[in-house]
């Protein structure tokens, strides 16, 4: 009967004021209906919901009935959450809809979402995401409020330990909290949590996935995925490859690329592409490059600005390397091509 | 009376040999004056001394009642460093002007200076400073020598303990000394100690920011801010945009973006920037490109090297996506950009 | 009499199963002949081979008293090894030929030899390397397997520990295993074990080299050097630029830099090149690009694809910023240029 729109039981890190600085959700739940919607409706309010070990436990062991995970992380919660807590807080978060973000763990609960393939990019509701995360100093002994850094760099050099930051930021690497199956990810600090990584995706070195973006799978990704943007099956994303997250003097159309589609090394592409296309290694697509597309059928060509070929699949884009002109061909089928260069006429 | 170019009370590690590897330095002082400047030369002498807990006490109450930062970490040493030093050394380094360095801890002292905001880029004197810094093993047990690292390898694996490098160079990672405030460092690997970061400065996964080198704050550094490079207020630096750290072919003129800029992702500058210039996603200005300047107002066109726009305001740098010409428009006003047009007809 | 390929003593990491996910070799040797080789032979048979302590440690004797490297990380063997094993397996790996990988510690002899200098990329039978490295995900406590990371992490967070990962991939980064001397790596997540770096090399933050691939200094590493690429001495690989590891749509040719070349920041190349040779920052020259020779002495042009010009001295690349025209330039003598010039008319 009634409909949750997620569900989460979490572990968060508090700074010294008892702030929350981030939440950890082993098993994220979304898009509930029917008898587990209700007893977890019965079991905690709206919003986040502060759980002794006892209550915890038992919230647990009704989602591990239903869901029939027993061997997940589920499952360790039952055998360890009866422990004490030590400075971290065992909380529940309950969002019956997709509403803005009003708390820090609303904030990763939304995050996990994502990373888990749960929820697709530009799916959610992000509407508060940045005033609610907290910057924080991601360190080897956690999460650290910057307030409180400095006292624990001397203190550590005090006591000749070693504290490492790896990064101050508001969303931490998604490794952390979530790592998907049939991943690869070279460099665990190029992907923030909120990413979405399918199956069979190999993040490289120079790679970057952002929160609210990511790539279907499998995907070679050697280029940056800016927020917003999405990559189809079986397209790979070049060395320091760029996707501008936005179409940048084209209005609110949102990037993304299809699939088998390659973007060269050291290219980019400020317009959405369709499927089979590709970008020569080098070449920069701006939404407002002129490009001379070439309909190889009729050997008749012209000139129109990149947004116009947003979204069409097929289409290879080059730099002419004796005229300089950007020139887009049919990369195979012409028929859409032949459409985009008549419908002007 | 008497001036003093810079004081820290710093904590060094050493390697077997008893010689430093680095120094933490959580209150470094510059432009001392006054009262304090000749208490602090009556306490230590030139250069670098090695303190007792009880003198390194001793100095850090001269200082913390002199500045008056009671809360700040001067106040944390206070109540620590009277413990034993395990294996570190108190150390202080006064500097009566700025000569060149000639010690380990007098470049750590400068490079700290930096990064608390306290010298721009370009204003200290770092002769020596390559010859100074030892290259170091950073890891996640601390500063180790490269000489020692392979017994130390070596030992946690036999101990089945794990020793991380994170890197093997002459200059650590700016936030295991300094988090400046206001600021985010997505990648903390990606930005040396001696990096200047204004309040306000983001830098993403791709950036980059060098020592002697950093942004005044507010900017958003997608990509690389070279050695001596320096970015004014309310720039951004796109994803893997290069800075080059002097005018290649063009002497010893000082690379800098000015205030308002955008260089796109993918592109690069040779040349110094003055305010409010862009250049286009994906293209290089090196000093020595030829550019079509065009007057918009009359109209009229002329081809110069770069170089010879070095530090104007107003530009628009693009590559005409039809003829291949590196263009540079007016981005706004056309007064500076008609002068550099006419003075040479 | 007897020769080997290559012989290890090495210590490995198993998970849960007992299988393996990495192994340290500290000191791998490679092409032993004569009495070590023959006196190996006796000790252990071909392939993977787990020992107890006391012959772990009678091994390592011998090796010692042939290399006569008392003070190396071998002697540090003899002294620690007698210990318990606590969690790891002490191992030998014998190969007599360079055969297909079989087993995890086969394959992390083959990465050991190319970090230890002893093999030259491309010299190594690597058949089998992907299929028998396992995905890992690399922690602050070691490796993990991905199976197992979800518990992994629930249970450091129920604990207040922090697990952090730093990357999930086959490869983990070579400085974790091999530290080779004179050589300075900013960000050592960017250069996975099995790369060659000869002294003198600096690997800077936006610098890449991949297993199989490397340089053999004294270098300056800014760009991304790709599988099977290697880089001659005194050549500079500029900030993101980006070597192609495989000629694209020209065959199976391997991609290269000779000596004393520069490829500018954001450029690349995708043809291997001779000494000599410089390519203009932002530019990315593909096999297929097309290339207008100008020869400076007869003053006359000539253009072909880049593929042609494959392995050819003193060219110098740039995209003529005016006309568009990938253009290519003797660099100093014109004599090779010459050849290719006019050998095709």
């Amino acid at each position: 009967m009634t409909k949750m729109f997620a569900f989460g039981l979490g572990i968060a890190c508090l700074n010294n004021k008892n702030e929350y600085l981030d939440t950890y959700f082993p098993q994220p739940l979304h898009g509930l209906s029917g008898e587990l919607s209700e007893l977890l409706g019965k079991e905690v309010e709206e919003g986040v919901c502060v759980l002794s070990p006892a209550r915890f436990k038992k919230i647990a062991t009704i989602i591990s009935e239903h869901t029939g995970e027993e061997s997940n992380a589920q499952a360790a919660f039952l055998q360890e959450s009866s422990g004490n807590s030590k400075g971290i807080q065992l909380i529940a978060v309950r969002l019956s809809s997709d509403h803005t973000i009003q708390s820090v763990p609303e904030a990763y609960l939304k995050l996990h979402l994502f990373s888990h393939c749960l929820c697709l990019p530009n799916t959610l509701n992000l509407e508060g995401l940045f005033q609610q995360l907290p910057t924080v100093c991601w360190t080897n002994q956690g999460p650290v409020d910057p307030d409180e850094i400095d006292n624990r760099l001397l203190g550590a050099r005090l006591n000749n330990e070693h504290l490492e930051l790896h990064s101050v930021d508001k969303f931490p690497r998604m490794t952390n909290y979530v790592v998907p199956s049939g991943v690869r990810i070279a460099d665990a600090s190029r992907v923030r949590l909120g990413a979405y990584l399918g199956t069979g995706c190999t993040v490289m070195h120079a790679g970057f996935v952002n929160f609210n973006a990511g790539a279907l799978g499998p995907n070679m990704i050697e280029g940056r995925i800016s927020q917003g943007v999405i990559m189809g099956a079986h397209s790979d994303l070049g060395g320091s490859a760029s996707t501008q997250g936005t179409l940048s003097g084209g209005g609110k159309l949102i990037n993304s690329i299809g699939e088998n589609c390659l973007i060269g090394a050291n290219a980019g592409t400020g317009i959405p592409l369709g499927d089979r296309c590709t970008i020569e290694a080098g070449l920069y697509v701006t939404a407002g490059t002129l490009v001379e597309v070439m309909d190889t059928v009729n050997n008749t060509s012209r000139v129109v600005k990149a947004r116009e070929l947003a979204g069409i699949s097929d289409l290879l884009f080059i730099r002419h390397s004796q005229t300089g002109k950007v020139i887009c061909r049919s990369n195979s089928a012409a028929i859409e091509l032949n459409d985009i260069l008549h419908s002007n006429n």
